[in-house]
């Protein structure tokens, strides 16, 4: 028979049906964050063992929306651009696992398949969902700028439900843009077993940006609203204090990350 | 029984139901152009008596993709960006009404149904399709710029099928965006008689940008190609020549036009 | 210039391009109808002179889902399916013009642009949702039957956020689908002016099935929650008291109506 | 911490988020399927091994649509059908595994998440498209009726592109639905290695319905186009000689299967 290629499936002999490419992976895009605390009990029901809150701030929360361009090597994509852009919303907690902190996305939306399969690969739970965001443009007549007082709104539905919307304000230049995500990611992959309970396989990986670039960091004024849906928790997270929001544009490429634990079961 | 509001359907005690709202509409966005020339005959083709062809380079097409941001004078609707966003694909023939030179949108496909129904009122005989169209971003991981070599792709389907695709490579600053989309527009607003042939009311009007901001426009090196399908006939405007491609930021407002004619029927 | 052709835009020589075919149009498809009581003042804030409330029962209202597969004379849209299906959800009370009692549909929504553009015509008020509606099939394992304790649940969302959802179980056999939606429908047709207020075309027609089959009607235990939105009104025709739920397969082909006034404005 | 529940990720302490629920999940749809033979080399070029060709008609290919509604054990799903209905269209060859003849899905396409999710436990490589079956139903106005004359299409595009259409016309009571999808199946899943080249994890399971109901089945004379696209291969898997085309409704109970082999690599 054949040697098959590609880096996911399905696996051919020239690998181009592969839903997803080879890493690295490139993405240029723009990041609009609300961070803000709840309860450190409802970080912690997020989080299986051997995984612990973060030693500071453990309640801290990053909801973030992002409108993303990405491609392979090849650049191809960007020439066929329905392969290319997507969006996508998610949320972030800090966790420590053997004393050092990593940021861990929970729950996270997208609304292209490619982007569901290379969260298979880094461990980002996707769903499909609906997105959308507020974009900057030089000209104001149906749109804000970066800069004081530009306004930006964010919108995630799922299920023909809306789950979450915010508004930022921007207000100032900021050093930063939030904390909560400012960490490696640590992740699980896991897949159940076909014939009975449990994992077949469980891993805990550790991944980040292999390269990175950031534009001028805004801070603002934030509202952020979530709704209660039969097939979501995020509502869970419950919002006891607005830490601040943040939008910042920036151009990203990913190239593999580390496998920090295989496990019997990841639950 | 009520006074009802409302610019458009369906109309209510408030108006708040209304698909659109009362202009004027601002818009925020970014014009990819693809310029060609045709056989005249093929224009003449979709052109209504008493429509002529335009005195000069009357087989000239401008197929244009747009990537906008828009709202009402309330701007609310940037705030919940579904409602703002939307993409659409047209294409751009001239003619001559009474000795004057109009644009006239002869195809158009869009995203949204507000989009739909602006069209209604501005004669743009819209569909709803599928547009792709390569976007431009400070960071290069995953996007080019708006600059020598900069390379932008854009793709239209209808029906799930694809009908147009283009490649534009930019070259270097250019004093225009294209000359055909560059008259006010002269379009056909028709509703046919609900009790047999013929149209019920049939209007010929012109309208064009009541405020309009530009930014630098770029030419450069345009490839085009276009699809046949059993609903579409775009692909019968046969590109002969190649003038240029464009692409070009802009802000406009529209703020309503003059009715040209009430024509007894507009076939 | 051109002859053209096409029932409606664009429209060409050849009149292939037409968003619909001429008339008579033929649909099969699955009706899930809720009826309720409101306060009469809650329809008549919906209803433009010279429409005034029916004299009997005036705050009846029919919530109606429907599941549609949809072709022209040709049939050649069945077996290019894209083109053929749709999904609607619509709002009709009743009225009176001229002292005959008509059903009107005061909100609508669908998620094709065929359906649109039908609407256009026929003077349906017609945006795009996102339905969703259960089938009914032969086999139980994923499925309801259209009998005894067959339960059906329907769901509307606009804008990304959900309006409304019904839940329908049946009980027994039933001498109608409900009367709210019975009779022939007025509907106005509107064109805005062009150049400021008012309308530029403003019809009251009237139409209904030019040919109708009908399956057994079902009738049974209805649910129906309404949610509000800043861009819909449907919340506001608030349920008073339930009347109760229908099921029904029918087949319906339209051929045009009848103009029943030209206004000089419809609000 | 936490120990957390849920089928799928992402996983909480009540496992309610997760993208899909517990096995069983049940099925009622139809399925629309055209059988033809390739060469059997375009086979061989899509087994890895350890897998064969099947022994006999090894080039033998099943190209199916699928119009699904589907459930849980709460059957909670069916009452909010966003969360219940999707479509699909995959395609199935045969292989042989330590002298078990299996069918195999090479390609699927669906349009839901929590299809996409099944098919990561089950082994299907599921990307999204755009699926589209012409539905029976009881009236004729608008569908064709499962019995003799009755004509069915179908239509499959991704990323914008038709990659696939179908013609089927019913002609006679059949005894079966085909030979090619009728084996258990036998699919890899696997998960790439997060640091470098090959596969954290590759298995080799089996599995198929553990219930099963099916309707009289039909057959007829089908008609099948492939076309070709930068990111999919179906078309080379070339029709060189129609076996035939089917038509069945079926009720089907899915709840798990079986390892076959746990694979240092799945390439």
């Amino acid at each position: 028979m054949s040697q098959l290629s590609g880096f996911l499936y399905p696996r051919t002999a020239t690998g181009r049906s592969s839903l997803i490419p080879d890493p690295p992976w490139f993405y240029s895009g723009d990041l609009l964050t609300v961070e803000y605390r709840t309860d450190p009990a409802n970080v912690a029901a997020l989080l299986p063992a051997p995984l612990e809150l973060a030693p500071e701030d453990p309640g801290a929360v990053a909801f973030i929306w992002a409108d993303w361009q990405s491609c392979s090597t090849s650049r191809e994509e960007l020439l066929d651009p329905v392969r290319s852009q997507y969006k996508e919303a998610f949320v972030v907690v800090r966790c420590a696992y053997e004393g050092v902190t990593y940021s861990r996305c929970v729950y996270i939306w997208v609304d292209k398949d490619f982007a569901i399969a290379r969260g298979l690969h880094q461990g980002y739970p996707k769903k499909l969902g609906s997105m959308w965001q507020t974009r900057p443009h030089p000209f104001a007549h149906g749109a804000p700028q970066i800069g004081p007082g530009g306004m930006f709104g964010a919108t995630l539905a799922v299920g023909d439900r809306r789950l979450a919307e915010a508004v930022l304000t921007l207000r100032e230049e900021s050093p930063t843009n939030g904390f909560v995500n400012g960490h490696p990611m640590a992740h699980h992959r896991v897949l159940p077993n076909i014939g009975g309970p449990g994992d077949a396989f469980a891993e805990l990986i550790s991944s980040g940006a292999s390269s990175f670039q950031g534009g001028q960091a805004w801070s603002g004024d934030a509202e952020l609203r979530l709704f209660d849906s039969p097939t979501e928790e995020v509502a869970s997270l419950e919002i006891e204090e607005m830490i601040g929001g943040y939008y910042r544009q920036v151009g990203v490429e990913w190239n593999g990350g580390t496998s920090l634990a295989v496990l019997p079961e990841a639950r």
